[in-house]
């Protein structure tokens, strides 16, 4: 990530496959780090290796570890998938203990619908990675994103995992050990102060993206120096997730391994911050930013993506229907296929809004493309057609769908379906 | 469709844009009529014409009208989308009484949120259309497909309906006036007993199925001489669409504009069929027989679809999870990508069932693909891989799912995704 800072905050540069797009503006409260990354928090260390895991290409990494030079409380979030891997499953366990020093994490295999053998491969690779970095087996979490059904190849990881060096500044090689069908690595770090303290919150997201990811297995580590209370630290994650990863358009497909875990080691040296204090509300900001940061990251990156569509809605009766609502829209894959074409077809928006769930009435909906008013109180208005396409064109489209039910927003994201795949909806009108 | 005729059974031919397929094979029982339209059973006529609400193009109709020449007990299913078009407002107002007539139909414009003025263009289409056949605008009901948030183009009604003319066998010309991508007119018609009595049943579709249906659309009208309670025809159609056409992959796009109507007009003068009866059970099975020959013709014709996926669960602790569970798997555009390059990635199955919403237990599930047993009691087995890319390579893959929690079962159908866009997806193992 680039950052420009100007006087009315910061336009964040992310990565994408074509170059770097602006595609993010902040208030100038949240200071995002130039090349921050996981290890950008005090005592954090990470290192990648090539295992073997994944096929052989120039630069590839597979297999990587990220550690805490003192132990971290530690959280995380699961995937809701009922077919839960067996890293999902080790990790769930040593969570309980609200305490964490590491993660190893290989991609290439998932370590899914493995059974038992796959919990003991698991289990294993958390001892490897304990006796290369010193720690105890329980302090270590296990992540894998890859193919489903196949057993992680031990002897590899056994000797691969003996490889891995770890430093202060390894978590750009982390952040590709992670990739499958990403491009780019999602990476970057804030900071924000608590009293006098200032302290870090780190963060690495890889995802395939868009409407169909190679099982749409989305990986997120978040570490902080802060010092937080494991009660405060399990409920901020929750607040960062409902407002950025479950607010991008996976298209339905729930990984058996998705993971999103914080670990805060406390190295900053702020008295622990706990629920409800002026302090909370300083780190949770910084955190929602972050997650909101790396959550684009991960829709831009989408197979094939070539835009970014951003949805808001409004005039909810409450927040869970206007993220329903937003949710809808943007998981639409004719919205999207639409979109991506430069096809002015906005009754696919409606469509998309009429079937979310959402109790909404037809006739007190505004919809606004852009600065484009397209339908006022349920009835369409005549626009400039070729202003709209010229709108649909550009390289992020802002959505606005105001429900006139109540006062709740919500916005989500996501990108465009492209490929010869979506030639038939995409030119549907034009 | 082509029937074919051996002492087992039926084999349909159903029409694809490559030609012909054998997708179905029926019991002796359940007649079906080689060439049966919508206009097979007595007293039923249509007729089509092209009124320009289409492009142009060689050979194409855009407006028809299906009649029958006596009074029918009708009702219908409409979309679940909350933006509901004109026409399904108009028709559900118009089958209160459970009488109708008629219906007219277009493609090429949903009539979809065009507000108050949308409301009085279906009236008028209406109007129009009981003037042609001469009888009253409240019997006729209005269908409309085609693109959202536009008028109908009404002088090109007026002046294309009267060019209308009905008959006997223009059931086919009404399937074709329905089409939008459609590639094939999708009809059929079976033939049963009540007591000495036989009965026809026709029925007509169109939906552009596959994963990204333009809105799809689903129409079907089914008409039939049996003398029917409409209590009993209420109930019936919604237990034949419980077992078909909501058992197909249309990718969770509801759109405004789904209608699937039957209109019994008793003819062929039988007792009319009450609930509970023997008569009752004969009459269901036909109807369901025809329903799900159509919506499989709908999925098979999917935007570039390749070939049928049919998916069966079983051994689930009740109908409804079974059929959520199967539903989810044909509509998972990861397991349609997987099936569609031949790629062996089976656990893309296993994690649609386990995202599907439906309580499973991974240790107890077997899965079958044909013939070859890939998981059994959750864990993998080893079998030969090119025997399964075979498999997977013909035009219908068979996917059986066994829970071993209850007795339930339910099959799906869908079809594979094709196209460069899927070409990242579709290679992830091979």
């Amino acid at each position: 990530m680039i950052v420009y800072t100007t006087a009315h905050g910061y336009y964040l540069y992310c990565p994408s496959y074509t170059g770097y797009d602006i595609f993010y503006v902040v208030e100038a409260k949240i200071e995002f780090i130039t090349s921050g990354s996981v290890t950008s928090p005090r005592g954090f260390q990470a290192g990648a290796t090539y295992a073997g895991i994944k096929r052989k290409a120039d630069d590839v990494l597979d297999l990587g570890i990220l550690f805490s030079e003192v132990p971290c409380a530690a959280t995380a979030l699961f995937t809701t998938n009922r077919i839960k891997a067996a890293p999902v499953i080790s990790s769930q366990r040593c969570l309980q203990s609200g305490r964490a020093s590491a993660v190893v994490v290989n991609s290439g295999c998932a370590n899914a619908c493995t059974g038992e053998p796959g919990l003991a491969d698991a289990a294993q690779m958390a001892e490897l990675a304990a006796e290369n970095i010193g720690v105890s087996p329980e302090d270590v979490l296990v992540a894998s994103t890859g193919v489903i059904g196949q057993r992680l190849p031990m002897e590899l990881i056994r000797t691969g995992i003996k490889r891995v060096v770890i430093s202060m500044d390894g978590g750009r090689k982390l952040a590709r050990a992670m990739m499958t069908t990403d491009t780019v690595p999602k990476e970057a770090a804030v900071a924000g102060r608590v009293g006098d303290t200032r302290f870090i919150i780190g963060g690495v997201a890889k995802g395939s993206g868009m409407i169909h990811p190679n099982l749409a297995t989305l990986l997120c580590f978040l570490t902080t120096d802060a010092a937080v209370d494991i009660d405060f630290l399990r409920l901020a994650l929750r607040k960062a997730a409902g407002v950025s990863f479950n607010m991008i358009s996976i298209d339905g497909d729930t990984s058996p391994n998705d993971m999103m875990l914080i670990m805060a080691n406390g190295l900053a040296g702020n008295k622990p911050i706990s629920p409800r204090s002026r302090q909370a509300d300083a780190f949770q900001q910084a955190l929602d930013q972050l997650c909101i940061y790396l959550a684009k990251c991960v829709v831009r990156d989408g197979e094939g993506a070539t835009k970014l569509i951003e949805v808001t809605v409004s005039g909810a009766p409450s927040v869970a229907k206007a993220r329903l609502a937003a949710r809808a829209v943007v998981s639409s894959p004719l919205v999207k296929a639409a979109i991506h074409g430069g096809d002015p077809n906005w009754g696919r928006i409606m469509s998309a809004v009429g079937q979310s769930g959402v109790e909404i009435v037809e006739s007190k909906i505004d919809l606004h493309i852009g600065s484009i008013c397209v339908v006022k109180a349920g009835c369409p208005l005549s626009f400039d057609n070729q202003e709209l396409v010229n709108l649909l064109r550009s390289s992020q489209v802002p959505i606005n769908l105001q429900l006139n039910l109540g006062t709740a927003t919500a916005t989500a994201w996501g990108c465009d379906l492209s490929e010869e795949y979506v030639t038939i909806n995409s030119q549907y009108m034009t």
